[in-house]
C-alpha cells in the first residue's frame, strides 16, 4: 500500500462565494500564501487545500473546547478529501506551549506517518497555533501549515506573520521559528463562542492596530465597539480583516524582525510582557497590552511626543472595550515590573527600545529610554 | 549593567596566514557564509567571529572527549575577546540529539541569557553540529551558529548544508530544521585524535563525493589512501576542501531539497539508513552508507547501467579503507532492510527514489525501483 497513492478528488464537492469572503495576499519571497477573511468558511476548508497541492493525509492540532463546538464543522468538510484525518488534542492555555507537548505533538505526527507534503491544520487560538505551528516548522524539517484561528486574537494577531513557537520554564517564546503557513483561513462565525473577557482583551490587540497604523480602523471601533462586543458578524469581518491586512503589510517589509520595521507591532508589548511577567501571567494577554499601550501613551506624553488628548482618546476606548489602564495589586510594583524588563528579549545589546505614540496612527521606535523614565511611568500609572 | 555594551576589541590578537587555509564561499540569498578549511585554525577562531558583527557572549556546546584534547585550544582562543564564554557538555553518540539533550542545550542558553546576536559554537561531531545546531537555529527564534567540527564526517559532510535535527523514538532526524551557519571552521589538526574506526566510516562519504560528481577526487582517495589513513595533514587537507567545495555546490543550487539535486547526496543512503535501522544503529552512519553504496552500484549494475568495472573499483576503494560491501549476520536479512525502507522518509508520496551510478563520478535519480529489485540487490550482496 505504501507504494500507491490516492487519487486526488477530481470534483471538488464544495463552493464558494465571494461574498462571503475577502482575500489578503501576503507577499514572501517563495512563501506567498492568503489570508481568509469571512464567515461560514470552516467547511470548506478542502476547496482551499486542494490548491496547495498533492497530499496523502491531513493532521489536525486542535484543544477540546475549541473542538466541542467547532471540530465536527471542520471534519465535516475534510471528509470530502476522502482522505486519512487525524487528530490530536492540546491542553489549554499555556500548557499546549510546554516542552511535553511539542513532544506529543512530533510523537502524534509520526505515529500517523505524516509526509513532507502532508498539511497540519493548526484549529485553537494562539497558543495551539504556536505549539502546532512549530511543531509544524520542525517536523521533517518542515511541513505544509494551515492556521485555522478560532479567537479573536489569533485571527487578528498569532495566525498572521509566521511566528511559531513554545515557552521555556525560563521565559515565553523562547524557542521558536519564523515560519510562513501556506494558508490562513479566518471565520468569523467561530467567535461565537468565545468567552466575554478572551473577546474584550483580543480587542487591546485591535485597538494597537489603530494606534499604530490605522486611524480609520481606530474609529471603526469607536463607532462599533458594541456590535463588536455583541458578536456581530459584520463589524468581527472589517476588523478582522483590516487588522490582518495591517500585520501582513508589515510581515512583508520585514519578515524576520530584522528591519525594525515588524518592531512597531510591539507597542505596549515591551511594559506588557513585563507585566504578565511580574503577574505570573494572570494576566490574559491583551490586558497587559491594553496596560502596556496606556503605559506607553503616559511615556510618550511624558516626552512631549504624544498629545494629552490622543492619550486620554486612546485609553477611553481601551476601557470601553473593558480593558485595564491603571496598575493595580502590590504584584505590579514598579520594581517587580522593572525587574523583568532588563531581561526582556527585546533589549538589543543591553538597551531597551520602545515603542511610543505620535498619534492616533502612527508610532516611532526610540531606543534612549531611561529606567527612571520607566518608573516615572509606572509611578504615573499607580505601580508605586 | 545590562544597559551597558562591552566594547568590541579593536585590535584583534591573532593573525592568519593564506598558507594556513583555503577559503569556500557558500552563495544563498541572504545567507551567504564562508567554509575555512586549513590547520591550526581552532585557536585563531575569533579572527572570523570578529566579522560576523557585534555580540556580548559565547556559548560553545560540546562533548568530553572532544573537549578533552582540543577544548583549551578553542578556548585559548575566545579568551582573546574578552567576552564571558560559557560551556555546555552533551552525552557521546546518539545520545547528544535525544529530546532531553535538546532541553538542556536551551536551558543553558537561557541560563547564560544568550541574545539574538550572541554566536553558539558547535565544537564537536556530526550529533553535536545536529543538536546543537537545531537549538541555535530555534533559540530566540535563531542565533548565529558556528560549526566547528571535530571528526573527518563533520568536516566533509554534516557541518556544510544547513541542516540540523535531532531524532525521535519512531525515527532518526524526524524533527530539525534548514539552517545556514554563520561559519564553517574545519581545522585538519583536530582530526589526530579522532579514533581509527571513526575515520575509516567517514570515508565513506569522501568516497560518495567522488562516485556522484568527482572523479578526481576519487582518484585523489585511490593514490593517497595511506597517507590519509596515517593522518598525513596535508592529504587531510585535500579531501576535506574537495569534499565541502561539492556539497557546499549542490547546497547552493537545492538549499532546502525542493528541487530534487540535493537529493544525489543520498547515494548509499536509501539501502544505508535501512541497514542502520535493522542493526539498531550498531552501524556507523559511514559504514552503513559503504554498504549502502555496495547495493545502489549492484542495483544500477542489474539495469545496466553502470559497468561492473566500476562496481568493483568502488568497492574495492570502500574495502581498502576497512568499510563493508557484503552483508553479513541475521540482523540484515532481506526483510528487516526491506521494512524501515518502506517508511524512509525519502519516499514521496509511497514511492521510493534511489540514486544510482552511472559512472564514478556521475549519478541519476530514479524513482521506479520495484521491491523486487531491491530484494534482488540484497540477496545478490548476502542479505538472504
Amino acid at each position: 500500500m505504501h507504494f500507491l497513492r490516492r487519487p486526488w478528488p477530481k470534483k471538488l464537492p464544495t463552493s464558494i462565494s465571494n461574498r462571503q469572503m475577502k482575500t489578503i495576499p501576503v507577499r514572501l519571497p517563495e512563501r506567498s500564501y492568503r489570508i481568509i477573511v469571512g464567515h461560514d468558511l470552516v467547511e470548506k476548508l478542502p476547496f482551499f487545500l486542494g490548491r496547495l497541492g498533492r497530499f496523502c493525509r491531513v493532521a489536525v492540532v486542535t484543544e477540546r473546547r475549541v473542538a466541542r463546538y467547532h471540530l465536527s464543522r471542520l471534519l465535516k468538510g475534510l471528509r470530502q478529501l476522502r482522505l486519512p484525518c487525524h487528530v490530536l488534542y492540546l491542553p489549554a492555555g499555556e500548557a499546549a506551549k510546554e516542552a511535553g507537548t511539542l513532544f506529543r505533538i512530533y510523537e502524534f505526527l509520526a505515529a500517523n506517518r505524516m509526509e513532507r507534503s502532508d498539511p497540519l491544520v493548526a484549529f485553537g487560538g494562539g497558543t495551539v497555533g504556536d505549539a502546532a505551528g512549530f511543531a509544524a516548522s520542525t517536523y521533517l524539517r518542515g511541513i505544509p501549515l494551515i492556521q485555522v484561528g478560532t479567537t479573536l486574537l489569533a485571527q487578528v494577531d498569532s495566525s498572521i506573520g509566521g511566528k511559531t513557537g513554545i515557552n521555556l520554564t525560563e521565559g515565553k517564546n523562547l524557542v521558536g521559528a519564523f515560519y510562513q503557513p501556506k494558508l490562513v483561513l479566518s471565520d468569523v462565525s467561530l467567535l461565537r463562542t468565545l468567552p466575554r473577557r478572551e473577546q474584550r482583551a483580543s480587542l487591546a490587540e485591535v485597538i494597537k492596530y489603530g494606534v499604530i497604523r490605522d486611524r480609520a480602523l481606530f474609529e471603526y471601533v469607536e463607532a462599533h465597539l458594541d456590535a463588536v462586543l455583541e458578536g456581530d458578524q459584520k463589524s468581527l469581518e472589517t476588523i478582522v480583516f483590516r487588522s490582518a491586512r495591517i500585520k501582513a503589510q508589515i510581515v512583508e517589509r520585514d519578515e524576520r524582525e530584522t528591519r525594525g520595521e515588524r518592531m512597531i507591532l510591539n507597542y505596549g508589548h515591551t511594559f506588557g510582557h513585563a507585566f504578565e511577567a511580574a503577574a505570573h501571567y494572570r494576566f490574559r494577554h491583551g490586558e497587559a497590552v491594553a496596560l502596556g499601550m496606556a503605559c506607553a501613551a503616559r511615556l510618550a506624553c511624558g516626552r512631549g511626543i504624544f498629545s494629552v488628548e490622543d492619550e486620554r482618546r486612546q485609553n477611553r476606548l481601551l476601557e470601553r472595550a473593558g480593558l485595564p489602564v491603571r496598575i493595580k495589586g502590590s504584584a505590579m510594583r514598579s520594581e517587580r515590573v522593572l525587574h523583568p524588563m532588563g531581561f526582556d528579549k527585546k533589549k538589543k545589546g543591553g538597551r531597551l527600545r520602545f515603542v511610543l505614540p505620535r498619534a492616533i496612527g502612527r508610532v516611532q521606535v526610540v531606543e534612549d529610554v531611561t529606567e527612571r523614565e520607566v518608573k516615572r511611568t509606572l509611578d504615573a500609572l499607580g505601580g508605586n
